[in-house]
């Protein structure tokens, strides 16, 4: 299947459709968004996720905002709309930004005099802007990302940073995505990527939606993969990327980089400009979030794995040392250590 | 609870009983083997698991044997017996290990003119020499790691390397259940060790019974806690130990060994003496078994994690090598690299 087919943000007849991620890998359905309650719940409930693909879908929820104003007559509706859109996932920079966006250009055209039924279409223009910036910013990660790798090589990745997280071939998975419409002919190997499972759930799903050739493997599984020599060259997402080339990402990346340098293996972290935050000197300063130690013990299985009794711990997130990373990929080109400055240099 | 309490194999009024481990940790529940066919059920349905665990139980089954072939006059029930037993988990080194010894006693009474209604005082005095010797040097490894471990410190373990898997203190967690008794006051992180959550189901539940602080983690957070400053030592056990110091065990094994390597943690493998195999060369000669990779997919969950047309690897062992374990702890005594002169000489 191509992947423009399984985007899961798109319009169809002037209505926002989402994949309904939950449903994964059991069932593939599209669910219809038709107002800003439906699309409160679809991110609230991580029907959408990915925070370039929750971004470019309030985008969209801002046009559906746009026209409810139009359609009632009452401006206001724009704001509370917003407001109500930044407050399903408030941790989600992309969210904030993409719905600030539209919503400035609502407000923007409205003060230069433009009728209410017209804002509609402002509404839609923005949000189709932020869909193909992503979608550009994706196939410029691709590229570049390609042009490290080589036909027929071992690839290995942890989480999901593919197809299902954007609004279009995905950041580390972008390549991979790509090759495969080119013939290059990967063997991946994707970590399940506890306790989430988005490796199992998600990254193998879309992989093999495209044809790619994937095996599912346990976390702890990636050292005797990359011992047996299979794995050429480690591909990653990143949640924030410091000023100094630490990557925060899904909790486990780290350790896979470690293990990637143990056995000489290139690890490369796919980071959008939009995920460098030069104003972090270092991974030091960034919180990593913990989460409910009920995904470890009993979320997904017909009964609890573990005692009651015991302490968990479930970071949600690790950061990778900027010494483990082989090159950082974004869409506007490669980084090499010395990260600070190759990082800055890409804001100038 | 006293560890005593929960040895999962134990005689009780001439009955042998078993923990149940299936039900583990919902249900606590010692079943009853009276007879031979309870035993091999046990076994092959993993109540009982471990192999020294395994052994013990199967000499005891001899004992069963005896008395089985003393009521009914016949001799060569004894063979059958043995014979059907270690058809019960035919790669189980220590199961026909036991099974063979408790026979051979037997057999020998018997050459020396013993009667057969005598027979099973003398298979009850071997099973008793094979759970003693076992107790004793799971006692030895709690002693010689105890030496290695200071008063409060954090440790790290992997899969289940217990109590649970033997019939006294364990290996790896041999020197935390005694330090618990001497008040060492230990923090334990517990890898779930995926797929079969040894780690969550068996690990996390041994130590909350004899009263440590334990903490379950996902086998991919082992890095951040390390990171963290809050781990001490990395304690695993072994299935396998090759002439050089290359040591065979759980899948995730060897990844654990190189993030303490990474961050400077001691990484101890505990080895009973009948685990090294001197045989064996290096690491490179053992075969890593492959099993069936629904285990990853879908067991325990309600549904499968996975879509079902995708490649899957499913290791149930890896090779740390001898280049990253800091040093090898036995019943005999501490060893540290080389370890090819070290574990010679425990065998002069």
């Amino acid at each position: 299947m191509a992947v423009k087919d399984f985007i899961p943000i798109r319009m169809n007849n002037d209505t926002l459709e989402v994949l309904d991620q939950t449903l994964l890998p059991s069932e593939e359905r599209f669910i219809k968004i038709e107002n800003i309650d439906a699309l409160y719940e679809a991110i609230k409930k991580l029907r959408v996720r990915g925070a370039p693909a929750i971004g470019v879908a309030a985008g969209y929820g801002m046009y559906i905002a746009a026209k409810e104003a139009a359609r009632s007559g009452s401006f206001e509706m724009i704001d509370n709309a917003a407001e109500y859109l930044i407050s399903s996932r408030p941790t989600a920079v992309n969210l904030k930004w993409a719905v600030d966006r539209v919503t400035s250009a609502i407000h923007e055209a409205a003060d230069r005099g433009t009728f209410i039924t017209d804002l509609p279409s402002v509404a839609l223009r923005e949000a189709e802007a932020v869909r193909r910036e992503d979608f550009d910013a994706c196939m410029g990660m691709a590229e570049n990302g390609l042009s490290l790798l080589k036909p027929g090589m071992g690839l290995l990745t942890h989480c999901n940073a593919g197809v299902l997280a954007t609004a279009g071939y995905g950041t580390a998975l972008a390549p991979i995505h790509l090759g495969q419409e080119r013939g290059y002919g990967f063997k991946v190997f994707a970590d399940e990527t506890r306790p989430l499972l988005q490796g199992a759930r998600l990254t193998s799903w879309e992989l093999s939606k495209s044809g790619v050739d994937v095996t599912l493997i346990c976390d702890n599984m990636a050292s005797q993969v990359m011992k047996s020599g299979a794995v050429g060259a480690v591909l990653v997402g990143c949640d924030r990327m410091a000023a100094n080339g630490d990557g925060a990402n899904k909790i486990g990346t780290s350790g896979v980089a470690i293990l990637a340098k143990e056995y000489g293996i290139p690890f490369y972290m796919f980071v959008p400009t939009s995920t460098i935050d030069l104003d972090t000197p270092t991974g030091d300063e960034i919180v990593i979030e913990e989460r409910d130690p009920e995904e470890i013990r009993s979320m997904w299985y017909e009964e609890p794995m573990a005692p009651s009794d015991i302490n968990m711990y479930n970071p949600a997130f690790d950061v990778t040392e900027a010494k483990y990373i082989t090159a950082v990929v974004t869409e506007k080109g490669i980084v090499y250590p010395p990260f600070d400055e190759g990082l800055r240099k890409l804001f100038e």
